[in-house]
């Protein structure tokens, strides 16, 4: 027996939510249709007074007491808005078992708390989906478990942070350095005035965390994935390697898969200025998934934003209406997930990638042949080298010689360790520079 | 009540359908989770004996009529991949009438008979998807048509034939001609022995038209498409603008849609080298659609090939087995197209771009002004002139100076009728090149 109306209620009405309530007004026609029921959004719980006579079109009630959505019988959809790991978790959890279903954008949540969110909608037969998790508007979650429904994906990764995306467009393409560039990215709305999280990369751990679980059917924990943020880039390296090796700098999740087991991290990398993801600039996100049969695919557009947001969520509403309507939601689960079988994660240092290493060494023979006999000792081959004449560059010569080593494919625990010994040495004048290159091959 | 197994049936087991027969033995596992049911391979429909037996995972039935097919009460799917209009057209509709759900990847016909096939489909409470008519393994036909749901699609193009992009990448890149970049693609396996459809712009055609109208909810015709190929194309402008104006050329289907207009039209595009389109190289594809909501999104991926396609297929086919188990399907259509909604075209002319104008002319005083003065009559404005010292480039100096024009944006129609005119005059020693500029914002 089909439903005719499908309850919604939305639990967080801010930027986002309020979003969806315009979509909801503007384009109603489209979405009933597309869901095949009609949609009626019946509550709101905010603990804001929100002004909704200005948008909603069947006026719903309103709350600030979620429980009051969780536990009402005609509600069919929870939208959960309102970020961070409680009463989020709690929300979604209680509603499940309600037999609501959820569209979510909780990335930290569902990150932490995958298997939990998901065994309990397998147990209430009922549905959680979660397109503006990643990726803002780019239809990527949809496009991942549908779309490549046929593949096993062996390798995903993703620039899946607007606001590092935009500090680094910045330093590859007009030269300035992080704080500089932070700022800019501040002024322009694209970073928060405590932009910690997004800067260290945390934010980005979630999302290749949600993408890394879903491609795989199983559980990425968030504490298997190594993390590493853009801080402590220095824009030389980051112009000398676009000029001599047409690279440039980007913040990746990475992850790669294979039936049992995973590897996945966090951290910048220089990748070839030819491939795509070179073009995928300022607040835009990206993602390249590879599957076994369709090969690279990949899904660009806005990361963040009012609108693109809501466009997710949005999706996910309509496709979870239509399975509502027509009584036949949690028959399947929006997303497999198997408790018992277990991702075993590959640890970092047994991950092989090629390293760009930039040693800032005093002025002295002999130098050169003892790091290359470090590195040799622990067999990372070196693929190139280059010494800087200092005053190429604007920052002057006192700062001492910089030696740019890029290594052939070679063991992360290996590169590690070598530069630890090469930074006892005294005869360099900072700390190593260690980035990580991909050809995203 | 749920079914326990989903009948298929596979019309044409050429490459493609091989790839299905492969992906079908090697993920069963996961495409059953994902569908919820079981999945049987139960007739293969072709002239050629098919060795099944090495791939079959239920050793299907074979057969040479796919009338079997389509009356079997038992069937619940139907894979069409025989491509071309007939009998596939037939089928297709033969099968729809009958009750059975449809995969296809028939760009051709689906372009030219899109409003009988959805009528039909309507009609008959069955449901047609066609993940591998455009952009193969690329999960672009889904991503408009579920993940972009709360949108109005505002404008979509396309790097949409696999052929002429790997031709143009050659031209781009290594600057060679027209007909030494298609022998390379010939070589490469990418154009086939005759490439005219592709090189024409009849394939893009075919694939635009589908993403317009699954974009609009309607169905842009094919006629009112206008369609311009490669074949003309001069290495010289493609080197010209890329050293002078950063612009490479690509082969884009575009269409501009509104709720009751649409333009467009396949044909050389110039765009700027920084955006992400000029990325997509050989024989990848790409889509963008601008949403209401989400703004740009981008799809990319391989356009051809037979896993790519494969896996299109095959995602196409888990989506209906899904529905055709619970018996839901075909309660909302997979395409929302309204026979009688109908869709103006605005005619080519009406059109607005910038345009790149090389002129080839004699060497004699007043050239410029007579050329820029009919450019002024038509009401064209000037953006760039640059007038070319012959000697710069290989070819030698008798065939004239080159004068190149850049214009603001202007009518398609009144560009037109200038060049017509320009072309009379006895200056010129050759047609006008007219390449059209995109910087698609």
């Amino acid at each position: 027996m089909k439903k005719e109306i499908v309850n919604i209620g939305l639990i967080g009405c801010g930027t986002v939510g309020m979003g969806v309530v315009k979509i909801l007004q503007k384009n109603i026609g489209i979405l009933e249709e597309k869901a095949g029921t009609r949609l009626r959004l019946t509550w709101i719980c905010d603990k804001r007074k929100i002004p909704v006579q200005k948008y909603g079109v069947h006026a719903p009630q309103l709350t600030d007491d979620w429980r009051q959505l969780a536990h009402d019988p005609e509600l069919d959809i929870v939208i959960e808005l309102i970020g961070g790991y409680e009463p989020a978790r709690t929300i979604v959890l209680e509603s499940l078992k309600a037999g609501k279903h959820v569209a979510t954008a909780n990335k930290a949540m569902l990150a932490k708390y995958w298997g939990e969110v998901f065994t309990t909608a397998q147990k209430s037969h009922a549905l959680v989906y979660f397109e503006a998790s990643v990726g803002g508007g780019i239809p990527v979650i949809q496009g991942i478990n549908e779309g490549l429904a046929g593949n096993h994906i062996e390798k995903i990764y993703g620039i899946l942070n607007g606001t590092t995306n935009y500090v680094l467009t910045r330093m590859n393409t007009a030269g300035i350095g992080f704080s500089a560039a932070l700022k800019e990215a501040q002024q322009a709305g694209f970073a928060e005035a405590d932009p910690t999280f997004d800067i260290q990369g945390v934010d980005a751990a979630h999302k290749i965390v949600i993408l890394a679980s879903l491609a795989s059917n199983g559980w990425v924990h968030l504490d298997d994935v190594y993390c590493e943020g853009i801080e402590d880039l220095d824009v030389w390296d980051v112009r000398f390697a676009q000029e001599r090796f047409g690279l440039c700098v980007k913040l990746l999740g990475i992850s790669r898969l294979s039936k049992k087991r995973h590897c996945t991290r966090v951290h910048p990398v220089f990748i070839p200025c030819a491939h795509p993801f070179a073009a995928v600039n300022h607040e835009y996100n990206a993602v390249f998934a590879h599957g076994d049969a369709a090969g690279d695919v990949m899904f660009y557009g806005k990361g963040a934003g009012q609108m693109s947001a809501a466009s997710a969520v949005v999706s996910d509403m309509v496709y979870l209406a239509r399975q509502a309507a027509n009584g036949t939601a949690g028959q399947i689960p929006c997303v497999s997930y198997h408790e018992h079988q277990k991702l075993e994660a590959i640890p970092f240092h047994e991950s092989k990638c090629r390293h760009y290493l930039r040693f800032t060494t005093v002025d002295k023979p002999g130098v050169l042949a003892k790091i290359s006999g470090i590195l040799s000792e622990a067999k990372i081959s070196i693929a190139s080298v280059s010494q800087e004449d200092p005053s190429l560059f604007e920052d002057d010569a006192k700062q001492g010689v910089r030696l740019v080593i890029v290594t052939h494919e070679a063991l992360e625990g290996a590169v590690q360790s070598a530069l630890k010994t090469i930074n006892q040495l005294p005869v360099l004048k900072k700390k190593a520079v260690h980035i990580r290159i991909e050809e995203l091959k």
